[in-house]
């Protein structure tokens, strides 16, 4: 008797995939399928600040892009994982397709591994929402701007961190340790998600820490003048 | 031949702990010798909010303590479970007792369970300094006490909220379903780190966006005096 192959293309091997289907879109269809989605809402948001009567810096339409795209991303991609996690190896759709090209990096996204279950939950019903209202903040020049944009990047940076590091500490062995699906997907894609939200936490603290400050001396000389 | 019982008292009680052995500190001992150690981090607290300058509201004087008392839990007890986490359940220490003590609530904390080792490295490295530059903000009124205050309430919210639910989702499998050790450790002592959480994100949120608000007039009444 020879030893059963598995049925499946990802890591570990030795994993049980029973529902496993192969995808019927190629690699490049359901990533382009994906990249011109996230284009088109990075579009939208270009159109947005065009129309919006709020003058803004180079950063600010920058955070704006960035905030519409990661909403986006969270709530429809990352929601539409959490909501077919169980069936998502076996479905027939463009979407299910992507996380089957992306599972090559990490398969927890396939097997309802239940802390990427709820970290992805968690990040679809919040870092979405947040997300969306920082972009709303910038383009309207609200007060809420600073503190979404802290509390989203926080969440992003604490969520991707956990994410990395607990593959890690199991020595990656959700992933396929090919260099365009560790460094492509794994690495890359992620850091995106740590790089960038650590450069908004600064940037959020810089200019709450200011306005804080500004308030101390506004209420003090007021307090004074009465 | 009989089937082999557990060497251990844990859920689920099929899983495997060969390196177990029993506390030599009764459960009474361990968690009198962390709630005094907790009480004295408030009593010291409790001495700084005495000889600060700083006008303080009750709830500021709330805060310091929180803040002060959780930053030692974060780095000492937690700091010690992530530093000794694969060898703790053979461990002859009063801090080793009291986490097999709390472990029939979550057997994780004995399997060094990846994400639940990764996700208290970051509270014992992040919340707990974030935490005591908050009680440093309160003492001194400075202008970072609300901005420290949001983030470490938003990792110690987003932080549990995964705690439970991860747990949640495999239906309490790692937890002891008697009362005691399900409502008393599990479900109480959990739901202090996030509803407090949720209210210092409440307070810092509030704060932060009539503080933004007053700077933005502030600058506009000084550029149009200019």
């Amino acid at each position: 008797m020879e030893a059963q192959q598995p049925q499946h293309p990802y890591f570990p091997r030795s994993m049980s995939m029973p529902h496993y289907q192969p995808s019927q879109f190629s690699a490049i269809e359901s990533l382009l399928t994906v990249g011109g989605s996230a284009f088109a809402v990075g579009l939208l948001a270009v159109f947005l600040i065009g129309r919006t009567k709020t003058p803004l810096t180079c950063k600010d339409k920058f955070v704006a892009i960035w905030m519409m795209v990661s909403a986006g991303i969270h709530m429809v991609l990352e929601g539409y994982f959490v909501y077919h996690n169980r069936d998502l190896a076996g479905m027939q759709t463009v979407m299910a397709d992507l996380w089957r090209e992306y599972s090559h990096s990490d398969s927890r996204y396939l097997t309802s591994d239940p802390f990427t279950v709820i970290m992805e939950g968690v990040t679809a019903v919040c870092d979405g929402p947040f997300a969306a209202l920082t972009a709303y903040g910038v383009l309207t020049d609200s007060p809420v701007r600073y503190v979404a944009q802290l509390i989203v990047s926080v969440m992003q940076l604490y969520g991707n961190v956990l994410y990395m590091l607990t593959n890690a500490f199991e020595g990656f062995a959700y992933s396929n340790p090919h260099p365009y699906y560790f460094y492509g997907y794994f690495v890359f894609m992620n850091a995106i998600w740590v790089v960038i939200p650590i450069y908004l936490i600064h940037d959020a603290w810089t200019n709450i820490y200011r306005g804080m400050l500004i308030a101390k001396r506004a209420t003090t000389v007021t307090k004074k003048s009465q």
